[in-house]
């Protein structure tokens, strides 16, 4: 065996994605479901190889992925899926992580909830401490959901940033669903609208990522060189990916469930509008040229949601080709190996991808993704 | 690089076992000493690459999975081996799981032994948990054993299903070897003898899994629709692969080996009897028109229990052939990645299998078989 | 898909290093970019995936294997390594292993620092264990340190055998470093030079690796076959490995930086001299003729500091060929699936390696040698 040709074939098959050494993948593959499942199952081998966090094992990072892992199961039933969800709630000992005014501390929450849902062993699963972080996420007073022990004046609502969305709601809801306690949607809807009314943009359509990226009409509006606005192609991904979650299990007659399609529909509306033409959209919805390559975490959530709402008839069948497209290139930006890359960094704001870049919540995102394509088929 | 080219390779690679798409693997290679080892190794890979259990990291089903690679460890004395048992017992604290009653929560415990045994560094193993397990289990009075705490009159024996059978008597064997402690093996033997009373079927010579499979003689004695009593193969390979470990490391003049000698003899000669045309037992040995494939957990322990006694001269060397084709077979059920498949769920009796389905213990019973059938060439 | 025939190519290529079923890798492609950082980033995730420990994963082992992963991701910046080490930082709590008088259990703390440093996130890094460790292990009197608990009597010195040379200084070093406290400076200075008086052979320029190979003229000397003093090669890449990690970091005006420049050339330019032809370094320095292969964690060690020493300008350029064969020949020893092979054994003086003996501190070896490597190109 030669081994420099063994590592020209390895070095040639890293590049994949928008480089020009790959053959793209070709519609005909990309929606092979034997590809589609091979392809998420290859996407969670690597990412559980390749332990990767902000602080935690329990932080939104791998809550974001292990909301990934846990739809991927519920679409495939796939074993593997559940081993690495079991795994890691294990290891976590089933809690959050350490912040209980954070709603990012509670996004694992979401597989934790999964898990004890699917796998009914005795003395198993325990959700004692996820119920101890919303009682108290929703229901205490705190300096930080008064506002009060933060330094910027606009970080005086609980929710103050729209990533939280998706962080938190889905487990509440999920939460009050197995638990049979609806109230617990009352709240949750109570401090969504905070965030609604603070930094959805009626006229785009799409949300500002937190109040410095709301204009006021002064010289301090952040502008993007084009003169839009800067709408963050992840953050919306995450409030939409969000919806599709809270609507697949919130109870078809909950008062306040209309504001959440309603909201849904005009966001997928306007997401899909702006998709760019390789399918792909650029971590700066708005100002599309500002980097000059589609990221794939921001995708992959509108993905999931747009083909979630097809699945479930509140979006036009039309758009079918649309939401292909989407995977389609996402396909072609996953390695060989298995690595989702052109993922952009934990960050706040549009910044670019590459590659290489890789993140758990991305490879989530991925799963989110697929387990919706493969159900669109 | 054409992805969708690699794609197809993997996915066709993937299909192997029964599948037509592949071209089966022929005796030549499959006992090939490089062939055996790397075979092991790769699944010894995989399967720490993927974790997988019941409840715990230290419940049975690593248990059976780790002393797998204890046996692995003792044939090859390859070093991976050796770096996973010591990997998993630090990880572990040395601890066995929770219920010092239950058989199934000290099988972690062989493992444990084992490294202690030939990794005598400084401070380094702990085998005092193991220690306070088995004698709360065998010397201390409690519900579980009175039978008081369960609703099924049945359980009134300490080991009420034979898989305890493999869990617990060859922990407690090899700590009284080790501790040069002989008193545990007559408390082991008081308690096995129990199991044997109650599930051997003298006639069959064969273990029911547990007192609801021993006939009655009345109308609600479980029959396969052949007529046949279920004895499942899985269970009855626990017993005769735990006969295997008893009789390795058990005092040759130990007063009742004869009894253990005999017992394994019965069972070898009958399940070599019922050995299906292509090596591979079916998952109900009596019944094996039920499901249309052979199961790799129980054949591979049967595999492990016949080559050892084949090597220990128990089992007359004629029988070697039947003992190569259960281990050819097997191999055909290895994917290319490593994954033991055609493994059973966990269960309680006969039922399917799959070429995906994988589990710790199926890959600690194809590591056990593996460790034998490498001295059997 | 033919599974002997993939068996066949897989058992092909795991023959590699000195085996003549490969073709060597020739130096136009080790050389590569490209190539050196793919066999980094293979080396990274083969002991990631086959993680192994003399006795626990804080100990000196894991040390010096995220020593090399900390380099590694200060040359590339691939995130690839910074996720490796904020993973084991956090399982391991940011303990250093127990006992803190001794170096050994020190060592991980230089990943800690590291990452403390590179990833400045709110309430993440915790570097209280290691100012504790240090304080104590530098400040505090104890038996250790005083001798007077242990047998042996020449263990008198805090720093009794040379690999504690790499295990605590260049972690006091950086630590001093990081923390703005020089002082801590002078008292590992102080140690140091115990070590130094009592293990430097002055003529020879290299290490004994404890006083038990320090000749006292006696017939009690130990000696190779040749006649020559035993001098090991993985002993003496501790201590240059080591003055490379010091000098890196040490204060260019620090009063003893001249000692720690002029040892390391006294030491590189010896090293350099009894260079092997094929470029590795024998397990045993001065009776190469021991064992008949090259051993690769004492050579990475070397040409680590080797390859250091010449982008820093402290060795002649003249010297770049030495190294370059010395990677090259490592190169060879790699594995295609990533591991770093004939790493000899844990041990204390030469012994012999194989194809197939790794150790993670091997890979943190080949780890350090890549990123200097990857500068001097």
């Amino acid at each position: 065996m030669n081994k420099s040709i063994l590592l020209l074939v390895t070095l040639l098959s890293l590049y994949s994605c928008t480089d020009t050494e790959k053959t793209p993948l070709e519609e005909k593959d990309v929606f092979n479901e034997d590809y589609i499942k091979t392809s998420m199952i290859k996407a969670l081998e690597w990412q559980e190889a390749h332990p990767i966090f902000a602080i935690h094992p329990t932080d939104w990072t791998n809550g974001a992925y292990y909301t990934g892992v846990a739809r991927a199961h519920h679409t495939t039933k796939n074993m593997m899926y559940m081993a690495a969800l079991k795994n890691q709630a294990v290891a976590n000992n089933w809690q959050p992580y350490t912040r209980l005014y954070h709603a990012d501390d509670v996004a694992i929450s979401y597989s934790y909830l999964y898990v004890a849902e699917n796998e009914k062993r005795r003395n198993f699963s325990d959700l004692e401490p996820t119920k101890k972080f919303l009682d108290t996420h929703l229901y205490e007073d705190n300096a930080w959901k008064a506002g009060t022990n933060r330094s910027k004046e606009d970080k005086t609502i609980l929710w103050w940033w729209c990533d939280a969305l998706f962080m938190a709601p889905p487990v509440i809801n999920l939460y009050a669903k197995q638990s049979e306690q609806p109230e617990y949607l009352d709240e949750m809807h109570k401090y969504y609208m905070e965030t609604y009314n603070r930094l959805y943009d009626k006229e785009e359509k799409l949300f500002a990522r937190d109040s410095r990226f709301v204009w006021d009409g002064d010289d301090e509006d952040k502008k993007e060189p084009n003169g839009e606005k800067v709408f963050w192609s992840r953050g919306n991904g995450w409030v939409i990916g969000g919806l599709a979650l809270l609507l697949e299990d919130m109870p078809e007659d909950y008062k306040h469930r209309d504001f959440y399609v309603n909201l849904y529909k005009e966001m997928a509306s306007r997401i899909l509008e702006i998709q760019p033409e390789d399918g792909l959209w650029r971590t700066s919805l708005l100002s599309p040229e500002s980097y000059d390559h589609g990221e794939v975490s921001g995708s992959a959530f509108h993905t999931f949601a747009l083909a979630w709402g097809i699945n479930k008839g509140l979006i036009d069948k039309k758009y079918t080709p649309a939401v292909k497209k989407a995977w389609k290139a996402m396909a072609n930006c996953q390695h060989d190996d298995g690595r989702v890359g052109w993922v952009q960094n934990i960050g706040a704001f549009p910044e670019p991808a590459s590659k290489d870049s890789y993140q758990n919540f991305g490879t989530g995102a991925f799963l989110l993704a697929g387990s919706e394509i493969l159900k669109m088929r």
